[in-house]
């Protein structure tokens, strides 16, 4: 078992894979708050798409923080969990982007739980501390 | 699909069965961490084994402030994500309960992973805020 503090190929397997990530963001109070989400990784950053006004998306814009978390779901021994930052949150191509999730996640065209009044974000994340267990 | 801010069937289902739950804590900059951990329930509070001196431990210590979310691997439609505290850090029974734990998730008698030094902790939780999605 190995354990390093670097965005290994197993991390950023884990990252660009169809696994479910699990993101920590503050609420006001400064308490926690998870949930769980697709992930996208596009070689420098992760990418979370979200829309306006989610729990997570106001939490983000008052305090940047998180913390992200995943497991293979095939050996949970393979493991990566990451502190950071949004360093920025992007309105611009999100609605493409979350397409492109649904596409990666449920092998459809359109994500399909779009709403008319809902406007789509993505959140850019800068993993500053890196905890990554590989089984290999 | 149903949102509930209850415990549901499905969401104690969740919690007592040998899925990897995410829990946070806080930093002492207090910023969001996120682990990967094995969850048990007792009827009322929600359990996690850890050991005398990891981060979350130490965090939890300083903080009491816990989130903790779980998906059906079988039916990501179905999670759970609770806020809460960590009420109380038990010794008494901790190592009894990780082996307990080490049946549920591995199906041996007796926790493997277990350093000479480590003091085992049972990290006890009382849900406070719940969030239930169900797909049934």
């Amino acid at each position: 078992m190995q354990i390093t503090h670097e965005l290994t190929d197993s991390a950023i397997g884990l990252l660009s894979g169809k696994n479910i990530a699990f993101v920590a963001s503050l609420m006001k109070d400064g308490g926690p708050q998870i949930t769980p989400v697709w992930i996208d990784y596009d070689g420098q950053f992760i990418l979370i798409n979200t829309a306006e006004g989610r729990v997570k998306q106001r939490n983000f814009q008052r305090d940047p923080r998180i913390a992200v978390s995943i497991i293979d779901p095939t050996n949970p021994y393979n493991t990566v969990s990451i502190r950071g930052k949004v360093i920025e949150q992007i309105t611009d191509g999100a609605d493409d982007h979350i397409d492109r999730l649904a596409k990666k996640y449920l092998g459809v065209d359109k994500y399909p739980f779009r709403t008319p009044e809902e406007k789509r974000i993505i959140l850019k994340i800068n993993p500053d501390k890196v905890f990554t267990i590989s089984s290999e």
